[in-house]
């Protein structure tokens, strides 16, 4: 069984932004962005991308599923390293055209493949007019 | 005068996960994904997307402008109401497909055109096996 996502296109503009109908926007790709949150303190792990069975997964399961744009194939985070995600909690914004995700990363793992903590470590500057990276420290 | 960026296609996967260079992926409409969370305390507010020039204005300027894909422009966040967006820093994550900004809202006043704080005011859960959104309390 899976969860059944109601259509933007049948849905007004106020529908969409103060209804209680969740209608997500899915692109051209069938995809939705998802921000990924750690519930212990707001910051920002990763953001990565949903079709409506990741979705649905996630929904049903409580564990974060998403969609590898890479392997084009469905990615539950965590399943071989460990790093399972619990959603804590799903949002969405106004338009209902990206997601928000807080969770509970298992064993406090690592989110990031290069084994961070979060995939964003590093602060882009301007350094002499060009744009340089430093990584931040943690 | 605006900021240069290196094309992906110049660099290895080492030097774009590890490397000094900012070497943004912008996708097949020119456009990247930026998270934009309030500096105060984490939370997301929104999530935008940039182009080339966008991206440019902000590190140049240090107030975060995006590109409207609805009206197809330029967009100095704030400009009509105010509500400008200082940038107290800019990450990018592993691949460098996405940003994520954490900003000071000028005035303290709303980032959702709804005149609510945060664009991810609504929560989204199963209820009776259908998707429901309920408003989050702040």
């Amino acid at each position: 069984m899976s969860v059944e996502f109601q259509p933007q296109s049948d849905c007004s503009k106020h529908d969409i932004e103060e209804g209680a109908a969740f209608a997500p926007r899915f692109d051209s790709n069938g995809l939705i962005t998802a921000v990924v949150c750690d519930a212990l303190d707001n910051s920002v792990l990763m953001v990565a991308h949903m079709n409506a069975q990741a979705l649905s997964l996630t929904l049903e399961t409580g564990i974060a599923h998403y969609w590898s744009r890479s392997r084009q194939q469905l990615w539950k985070k965590g399943e071989t390293s460990g790093n399972l995600q619990t959603v804590i909690s799903l949002t969405t914004d106004c338009d209902q055209d990206a997601l928000c995700l807080h969770v509970e990363v298992a064993g406090n793992g690592p989110t990031c493949h290069t084994e961070r903590r979060s995939c964003f470590y590093r602060q882009v500057s301007l350094i002499d007019g060009a744009a340089r990276l430093t990584i931040k420290s943690e």
